[in-house]
């Protein structure tokens, strides 16, 4: 009630708790339209669950919840109650990224065979988590974190990242986690093979002990007639391979994008857009679907576009299906 | 015995076949030194065989043979006849390769923890053996290549740099190999999970069909204090980082580059050299060894800083468990 | 009005014009502390002198005025009445050109001796304002953008950039304006020879007809012990260099950052920061100061650290004399 | 003559000064075809008229000679005897240049409108002439390196890769040249305004203070449709850029790469070709050259694609001029 205080929110709206927050809220001839939820992962079930079932839309931090269940339970929930929810899978809002899964789709490079990806940072090199930093302390506790951090935290973010993009669904994968961090309780490194549906094969890497990377995010999706790849770290720019011809690198904010992507893009080429507006651009689509679907519009294609419930489940049943596999000795196992 | 003569070789020394040649030669007061093999697999150990059975050192192409059984009965004969044998994995013979490989020895980066690298190419991303192209054709027959393409072409580079670099022997190896040229017979894609001697984990990746990329081999290795990268396209640098500082990019030819590397270094950084520099280091380096050997002084490790047999039998042995991993549905396969 | 209206403006402080504005926000108990000037170049005279003169702090678009007398009026203005001047070289805001500055007050490459610095773009190497483009339309028209279009609108940005970070005084200037689209007027290519007071030479290129690049400034000062280049397309990283050592590469966010850069870091390294960011800091840093100088506390250097008048007055000479330069045959004027 | 013998040299052969052995081998009925000139700059003079003079072809390291007067004094005798020279600037033997110089002849890029080209050194940052090393000692000796140090050895780099790769001849400069090196009489940074035939501008920087850069040779041609850039450092790549298209980055070795440059490229596209490729390209061309005429075939154009005896000529002449211009004050000179 102190934060909501200084943030100069009308007492009347000042909450002891999330419950009592959701239920008054909930309660409001003009109560919230939604929710963000940017807690500890092990909260957001809870959280999700009190304000879906008061009938307010939820924006929730991923992973969505500790396993399928639950997440299945929140998505059932929102069905009933005809609610959006948004997984704040951050890296479909960059524009470049919108722009690599229309390429996709348009099948610029053909039928995916093969896809390489990464997720490299070096932050937990060392154990952080015993000096007391905070998000290393959450990060690398069961409680707090669920059943993993390294894919939990990152891992994931390459399922999803991959996912948008190429529309692929992940069939089987075999994971061998570590834990490199002294006196570390969950794994802070992953190599995961991965099939695809359709016959593709591909393989992951997310680190947290990588030193030299910070965020290393790269995707790189190989076709029967091209490839893409895509550096979260310089995040304005696609390169774009096609058989037999010169490398080429697209630009944010170029005639040639396509109009997905350049929708979101806000400045001209070579003025760096970043992280912010990626976030921002998931909100940005969020609401205005909300807005669209207040006033009894119709919702089309465009208007989804950013990362749903069911990107909430598949991630937590990812994460969850990565441990097991490492838990039995690195080994196959099914996705669906 | 026209390329024979067209070279100028004298008329005496102009042999119908190499049984021939390994005889004649091992018998002549002058006889050469050392042989090159340079044909397409299958013929490696024959022609090994020969020379080595004749007194004569042998230079070869890898992979060293079929089998593992080949290899090792090559190395026993040069071993009882006290011979040479130099398999020319030639990413060995990159100044910063071997600067990489001593600042491993020197503990520059702490112990070893992940190591993630690739060998990327496109080239056979279509049919092209069906074009007649000659060594697109000879690399997918099994008859001259073997059991493996992909693996055999480039995963063993991948093999084979990683371990001269680190010196890590691995204990196991998961991989899934792809064919995804139509009607070809051996793969053209491996994704490989590994684990090493030491503890560490490693994941590889060997492509010919990954349009975009010429190649593209590519080695991290991260250690408890550092990493180290290095690009095969961009030779003559290192990427290097130590936790909390900035990243440092170190090039050949400075006067902080160790003297195992500054000794096979030709001109000033800044000035690129390349592909046939490295080929001629390992040259340059198994020559004087051979040279030293023959004069009866003793040899140093540095004199055996090249590719010798035991690089051979081990590269054999990588690439047929990887067949066998990935013919029993991807499984984990002991290399010892 | 229509404007402020949609914006939501209280309808008593909508105004007809800026006079009108200044008048009365001048005059109200609670009137705005500064305004923002974002019109076409000639109306930033009128509309700050206007202000200005109604006691409102002045946050105004790059380059202050026409001419040098009409900003040495308003910064005379200024200096009368107490009133604080910002002029939004939006480049000086980014946390690494801070760094850099920092580095160089520090003497962390030596002495400077040699400026190197361009600022390419190629969105006018056609006739684009011919085209009813709006941009192109006024920046290519004296009326409206004064004496110079490219040395007036990125030229200009160099040598803020360059003069921020070095805090070099600019002697003379030899400068060769070039005109390339058709039926232009003004100047949209700029090769710029440059003397320091401390004896360094410089070299400046501005251009708008180089195709393939689209916001591409980059600056690099060499000194006696080192050397600094920071690329605006790439805005998190620096890359220093000193003498005998590895290059290094500097990420915002970094714990070795100092902190006149730091603390105006928001996210860990790694992930993006981009040109709000830099646009935002410059406010960030001036809207702090005017609260502390309201607040009657002593100014710090820190506190002054954003493009001030004394800033927009170079800029200012800086243009006009390289246009004199170029009209005389390219010869040498001095800037004092 | 040591040398001589050591190299195994017939002793006939051996000659006590380059006088003796000009005379001699021009008698001979077997004499040698060409002479390699690879001595300090001043020595270039008397031995290629000696040898020319003695009926003997020339190739001879750059600059040429120190004056316009000698260089064109020898391309006399050259006509007269019908001898070729060639002066080699080697840069003008990596195919990515060759390339570029196709893609200009054939007007890929449209019409050059402006040239930035640089060529940055960090080795004489400090007086390294002073500690005895060879390389030092004479370059920023006059009497041995003549009137330029920096433009002599890298600035007159800059002039013949440009004027290669565009055929623009140069009409006027405006340089500055600097002395940064304690106690050295020669230049050692330069900054040159270029004014060409055609109407373009163009920019040049050429320095041996600027820490950080090894190497760092790199132009780029900017034409009414297009751009190209080639780096010296990573020399088997060009990049294009073509209006409102993305940029390209072209491999050496590939299908589109044009004959030109196709013919001198040896491996593999992904396998690095350097320095030494370069300049052996050079006197490739130039000895097929030498082996035509000597059959009494006709030269074509393709034959003479090798800097000779006008690209030395040229070469001197823009050092002396630059030189000029810098002495009296940077003013504009003719190149004429």
């Amino acid at each position: 009630m102190m934060t909501g205080k200084s943030l100069g929110i009308h007492p009347e709206r000042l909450y002891r708790d999330f419950e009592e927050m959701a239920r008054q809220e909930g309660a409001r001839e003009d109560g919230i339209d939604f929710v963000s939820i940017v807690t500890p992962n092990h909260a957001h079930y809870p959280i999700a669950k009190a304000f879906l079932e008061n009938g307010i839309n939820v924006v929730c931090d991923k992973p969505f919840t500790f396993n399928v269940e639950e997440a299945e339970g929140l998505a059932c929930i929102a069905k009933t109650r005809d609610l959006l929810i948004c997984v704040t899978y951050e890296y479909s809002g960059y524009p470049m990224v919108k722009h690599a899964r229309e390429m996709i789709r348009r099948r610029d490079i053909g039928d995916i065979r093969v896809i390489s990806a990464q997720y490299l940072q070096g932050w937990l090199a060392t154990p952080l988590e015993a000096t007391g930093q905070k998000q290393a302390a959450w990060r690398t506790d069961p409680k707090q974190a669920g059943s993993s951090n390294c894919v939990g935290d990152i891992g994931s973010h390459i399922e999803n990242t991959v996912s948008y993009i190429t529309g692929l669904k992940i069939r089987s994968i075999c994971a061998n986690l570590d834990i490199f961090g002294e006196n570390r309780e969950l794994d802070d490194n992953a190599e995961i093979l991965v099939r695809y549906d359709n016959g593709a094969s591909g393989v992951y890497h997310s680190s947290q002990v990588t030193i030299g990377h910070d965020n290393d995010l790269r995707v790189q999706v190989f076709g029967t007639k091209g490839s893409i790849e895509w550096v979260q770290e310089n995040p304005n720019y696609l390169r774009v391979a096609h058989l037999g011809q010169p490398i080429k690198v697209l630009s944010r904010g170029e005639s040639y994008i396509y109009p997905q992507a350049a929708r979101l893009s806000r400045i001209p080429s070579g003025h760096p857009e970043g992280y912010f507006e990626a976030f921002a651009n998931i909100y940005f689509v969020f609401i205005g679907t909300l807005l669209k679907k207040k006033a009894g519009q119709a919702l089309c294609d465009e208007d989804l576009d950013f990362p749903g419930v069911e990107a909430g489940v598949t991630g937590v049943k990812f994460i969850n299906k990565c441990v097991e596999s490492s838990k039995k000795g690195s080994v196959w196992v099914s996705l669906d």
